[in-house]
């Protein structure tokens, strides 16, 4: 199932809603209830790890997707995850164009909720930074609380996954050599079109991801060429930190941002991204300088 | 005034209050009712930040301070604060020693909420870990949502201030480059006692820090020594990154950490920091490897 979080065109109001297969239409949670009298909760954590999604479920072939998506604005699918952690360097390609050898634990910084963006937003750079770089990545949604757990149960933990894209700006990362900074600016972490519950990906380590920007195509690879594969990284993370339900975890990017190409090209204004990874869908991003 | 979350030892039950000033007692949320007949809310997020110290400071003269501290536990004071935002080398002093020359700009990380610890928690280690040091830092609580605000008004922006122990697995941190994992361990963020309204603190930056580790005076130093002073960290962040009402900014430690020293003496198991800061009270935390 693919779970959105939108605000309706029509009146502004915010809800959440499952989106058809064909990602066309949407059934809203007051649809839902009002087809099935199901009562389904106010905001999308209590419906994603509340276990409601089950209860939809055994009803779920007769719901009607009513709504067309062009009558909703998708928002980031979580407002408020208790941790966005993203790895650094984990695709093999990416850390040699780098000149780095990859690190055998996940390298993490943190990105703040305040930089979480919708996957159609636009992402507003200050117009000081003059490196500014796309970065695709496929993102884990965890569904449980768990420490310590083996690599081999790790993806049971797992709720769903989607698009998440790393904004960089390189000036700052580089000048502060701690990453954050740079990558926490507002709007610098663009997410979604919605979360992808498991069972529809039956191997997530072997998912096309792909970077157009203004319809050139820069970044094409898959999430095969991971280092450190998902199953690992949880389990390795939850060794240390306890990781809840709703956390984001961004798996790293792969290889052909601006910064490893020998004549870079940075993002300019009213450039566009586009990330697509395979059975998540599309996201959109305008670039514009402040 | 001082707010404390608290859970009581008699019957467990978590619950803030308000403590006294000579920090030896305590009244419950439930007492302020109780005698003040103010419908305090249930949660100390929403007393903090939803003008109720306001009601309470108009008749706070009469208020009676009935529960003697010893009958409490004292808890992290916010369990969820947006977001954690620790300043590196923010000291002349402690730069120094590591033979950096300071950032003019914040140089920052994150840490993630699941490393908050009570003011007298245990610093739980992994064994594997060999380099495990303290930081003493004075933390900012934010009190206002502020985007781009001006240095000369953002310590209005300011709710109070209170000590965060930044426990670092020099290790980890090192060897990733990014502080961010070495720095996020569970219990790895111990905090309090309090929160320490700014009306109570006349000049943050002129607060003597000390640390002693069992019993030995490790870092002593004051806020004066700061690099980038408060009111421009909270500018400047703001240029990028939206604050929010229970942020925690901690502002860098002083000279005097373990890694700093010719022979650096690491924390071992059973070790006791204990730190304080002046105005805001005295944290300690023993050290335990798992």
């Amino acid at each position: 199932m693919k779970i959105a979080r939108v605000r309706l065109k029509e009146n502004s109001m915010e809800t959440y809603g499952l989106v058809s297969e064909d990602g066309q239409k949407i059934i809203t949670k007051e649809q839902i209830h009002e087809e099935t009298g199901i009562p389904v909760p106010p905001r999308i954590k209590e419906f994603l790890f509340g276990g409601w999604l089950e209860e939809v479920k055994k009803v779920g072939k007769d719901l009607e997707f009513k709504l067309p998506l062009s009558k909703v604005e998708l928002l980031a699918p979580l407002p408020n995850p208790p941790k966005i952690i993203c790895l650094a360097f984990n695709y093999y390609d990416h850390a040699r164009d780098a000149g780095l050898t990859p690190s055998e634990e996940p390298v993490i910084f943190l990105k703040p909720r305040t930089a979480l963006n919708s996957p159609l937003g636009d992402v507003i750079s200050p117009s000081y930074v003059k490196r500014l770089d796309y970065e695709a990545e496929l993102a884990v949604v965890m569904g449980s609380r768990v420490k310590k757990i083996a690599e081999e149960d790790s993806l049971n933990a797992v709720f769903g996954y989607m698009i998440f894209h790393d904004v960089s700006a390189r000036d700052i990362q580089f000048r502060d050599k701690q990453f954050t900074r740079g990558k926490s600016i507002d709007t610098f972490a663009p997410c979604g079109p919605w979360i992808t519950t498991k069972d529809e990906i039956p191997d997530p380590q072997n998912l096309r991801i792909t970077t157009k920007v203004n319809g050139e195509t820069r970044q094409n690879s898959s999430s095969s060429k991971m280092v450190i594969p998902i199953r690992k990284i949880i389990s390795s993370l939850s060794n240390l930190i306890t990781m809840e339900p709703g956390d984001i975890i961004s798996t790293g990017t792969p290889a052909g941002v601006a910064m490893s190409m020998k004549e870079p090209r940075y993002l300019k204004h009213d450039d566009v991204v586009e990330i697509s990874i395979e059975g998540l869908g599309t996201i959109q991003n305008r670039i514009l300088f402040d």
